[in-house]
C-alpha cells in the first residue's frame, strides 16, 4: 500500500492488518490461524490465560498455519486486596449472583507469576510477535524477548505513552483511539484525559516517535484502513470487526449484540473489570455504574464479576455479560475472515484506483 | 480530489474545506474573507451576534471577497429561568467576579427573536450558505432559505441526527466527531452517548444518508483531510486549525493556549455555557466542574459567565477564559491562512502522488 511499510517488513506479513489480541475467548486458534493464513497477523489474547492454556493455543495455531502470529499479554498490576471493599461490592453483586445462582467467589491476591510464565512460554515456543497492553514491560523482559528475535508491540493511548513505549525498546506501537472496543490501554494518564479520537491521535503520535505506528479504534473496513494509513500509521489493528467473524470464539450473544448495535450503543466503564473498557451498555452497566468509584481495581473487580458473566452467557442473559465493542459497530458483519479480508483488499484497490485523483 | 465532489459543486468552492463558524469573535471578516478568497468556505460564527452585528460582518466580508461564504447560526433553545438556581450559581461564580471586579449580570429570558432576525439578515443579504448548530431549523425556515437558493448545512454527532438533518431538507450535513473543539452539536442524544470519534462516525453516517457529508473533529492538516475523504466524507470542516491563524480574531491568549497544548489537554464541559463544549482544562473548569449538574441550561449559564470571561481576557487571565480547542492541538501552527492552505494542498498532492500505490 505504501512504497515502504515497516510493519509488514518487521512482522513478515503481506497486509498491514493486525487482529487485536482480545482476551476472554474471542481469539480461538481457528480465528488466529485464519487471519495469519490470509497474510495478516493473528494474535492470541492471552490476558486471562494460564501458561498451560497459552501453550496449548500456540501449539494448536502452529498446526494450522506456518505464517507469523502473535500473543498479547497484559502487563500485570498487583493492587492490594481490601477485604472490606470486596465485601461491599459483593453486596452490590448479590442480586445478579442470586438470579443466576452463582456462588460468591474467593479473590486471590494478584501476582505477576502468570505473566512471567506467559513470557517464558512465548520464548520457549518462539512465537514471532509479542504485544503488551496496560503498560510497558521491564527492560529485562524486553531484552530477553529481543534476544529471541521476537518482535515487540506496545500499546499507547496518548503521545506520552507512545514515547514511553519507544523508550523501553518496543519495535512498533499501537495508537489506540477512543473509538476502540474493549479495555483502554491507558497507563500514564487518567482515563478521561486519554480518550483521544483516532483521527487526532494517530498523526500526533506519528510526529513524535520514530518507530512505526499501528492505528486502532473504529477501523472496520477498507475505508478505515486506508484512512489510517493516510494519517501516517503503517498498519491497523482491528478488534470488533473480527469479533463477529465466523471463526471468532466470541459467544453468539456477544456477536449478535454487536451486529445489532448502533454507533452510540457503547460506553467506557469500569464495572466489569475495575479498568475502563468500551462495551455495549446493558443492564449490568446501568445498575453498577453508580458504584464505579467504589469498585476495587483491576484485576480484583474482574475476579469478582468473572463467574457471574460466565454464567450469564450460559443462561443466555446478554444483559449481564461484558459485550465489548468499538464505536464502528454498525459496520460489523457476520462473515468469514477470508470474505472480510477479500472485501477489504478489493475496497482499498477500488479507493486507490477509482476515487483518488489530483486536486 | 475526487472525481465527483458534491460539496465543491454545491458550495461553488475550489477546495472542499469549510472553516467552522465559531462563535465568540474568532471569525473576523479578515479570517472569513481570507478563507473564501483562497477557494475554501469561510464562515461567520453568528451564534452570539445581534442581527445588526451580523449584517455589519456580512457587508465587511463582501467588500473583501467575491467568493461564497457562509453564516453559522445556533438553533435557539428557550429554557425557563429559575431564579433560585441562578442565585445559587451566582454564589459559585462570586470568587471569580470579585477577583476580576465584575458586576453580577442580569439574566434575560432566552428568546428566539435574535435567531429569527439573523435568518432575515441572511436572506436579505443573500448569503450563499447558512449552517446550523444545536438542532435543526423548522420546515418553514428551511423553505424560506431554499427559496433564496441558500445552501443549507446541518450539524450531527450521531447517525440519527444526520438522518434528521436530511429529513428536514439540509443539503449537506457535518458529522462532528468527538475530537472537535468548541460546542458539541448534539441535539437528539445525551452528551455521553454522542461522543463518537471521527474515524467511526463518518463512514457510518455516509452509509445512512444520501446527502453529502462533511467530516469534522481532529482534522488539522492534509493528512486529516485526505483521510476524511477516504472515509467517505466529501469535505471537511476545520475549527481549531483556523483559530491560531494570523487572520483569526481569537484572543492571543487563546491562540497561545492551543499552540502550547497537548492532545490530552482538553475536556468536554458544560461549565462555561451550560452546554457541552471541548476546551483546554484550566482553573475555571477545575473549580466549577463539581457543580456541573446544578448549572442552568444553555444559554442561561452562558449569560452568567460571559462578562466574567470577557474581563478575564482583558486582564490576561487565561485560567478563567473558555479556551475552545479540539484534540488535534499539537498540530496547530501560527500561520497565515494562505500558508496553511498552501501547505495543505501540497501535502495532499504529495500523499496522493508519492505515498499511495497498489497493494
Amino acid at each position: 500500500m505504501w512504497n515502504e511499510n515497516r510493519v509488514t517488513d518487521l512482522l513478515h506479513i503481506t497486509y498491514p492488518i493486525i487482529q487485536a489480541g482480545m482476551a476472554g475467548g474471542v481469539t480461538s486458534p481457528t480465528l488466529v490461524a485464519a487471519v495469519s493464513n490470509y497474510g495478516a497477523l493473528g494474535n492470541i489474547g492471552a490476558g486471562y490465560m494460564t501458561s498451560t492454556q497459552l501453550r496449548e493455543h500456540i501449539q494448536e495455531i502452529k498446526k494450522r498455519t506456518d505464517n507469523p502470529f502473535g500473543v498479547n499479554v497484559f502487563v500485570p498490576e498487583t493492587p492490594e486486596v481490601h477485604t472490606a471493599q470486596i465485601e461491599k461490592v459483593d453486596t452490590y453483586l448479590a442480586p445478579f449472583r442470586e438470579a443466576l445462582n452463582v456462588q460468591k467467589v474467593a479473590v486471590n491476591t494478584p501476582s505477576t507469576i502468570t505473566y512471567e510464565e506467559q513470557i517464558n512460554v512465548i520464548m520457549e515456543e518462539k512465537v514471532p510477535v509479542c504485544s503488551f497492553t496496560f503498560g510497558i514491560p521491564s527492560k529485562e523482559v524486553v531484552q530477553r524477548l529481543k534476544q529471541e528475535n521476537i518482535v515487540l508491540i506496545g500499546t499507547a493511548t496518548t503521545v506520552q505513552e507512545a514515547m514511553a513505549n519507544e523508550a523501553i525498546g518496543m519495535d512498533i506501537v499501537v495508537a489506540q483511539g477512543s473509538e476502540a472496543g474493549g479495555h483502554r490501554g491507558t497507563f500514564l494518564h487518567s482515563s478521561k484525559e486519554a480518550m483521544i479520537g483516532t483521527t487526532a491521535l494517530v498523526p500526533q503520535v506519528v510526529d513524535r516517535v520514530q518507530i512505526p505506528v499501528i492505528a486502532a479504534g473504529g477501523i472496520m473496513d477498507g475505508r478505515g484502513i486506508l484512512s489510517a494509513l493516510i494519517l501516517g500509521a503503517e498498519g491497523v489493528q482491528m478488534g470488533t470487526a473480527f469479533v463477529t467473524s465466523e471463526e471468532s470464539g466470541a459467544n453468539e450473544l456477544h456477536k449478535e449484540a454487536i451486529l445489532q448495535s448502533t454507533e452510540d450503543a457503547s460506553v467506557v466503564t469500569k464495572v466489569f473489570s475495575g479498568k475502563e473498557a468500551r462495551g455495549i451498555r446493558n443492564d449490568f452497566v446501568d445498575k453498577m455504574e453508580v458504584y464505579e468509584d467504589e469498585l476495587p481495581k483491576y484485576p480484583i473487580q474482574n475476579m469478582l464479576t468473572q463467574p457471574l458473566r460466565k454464567e450469564a452467557a450460559k443462561q443466555q442473559r446478554p444483559e449481564w455479560m461484558s459485550l465489548w465493542s468499538g464505536q464502528g459497530s454498525r459496520l460489523s458483519k457476520r462473515q468469514s475472515v477470508r470474505d472480510m479480508m477479500d472485501h477489504i483488499v478489493e475496497e482499498i484497490d477500488h479507493l486507490i484506483q477509482h476515487k483518488l485523483y489530483k486536486w
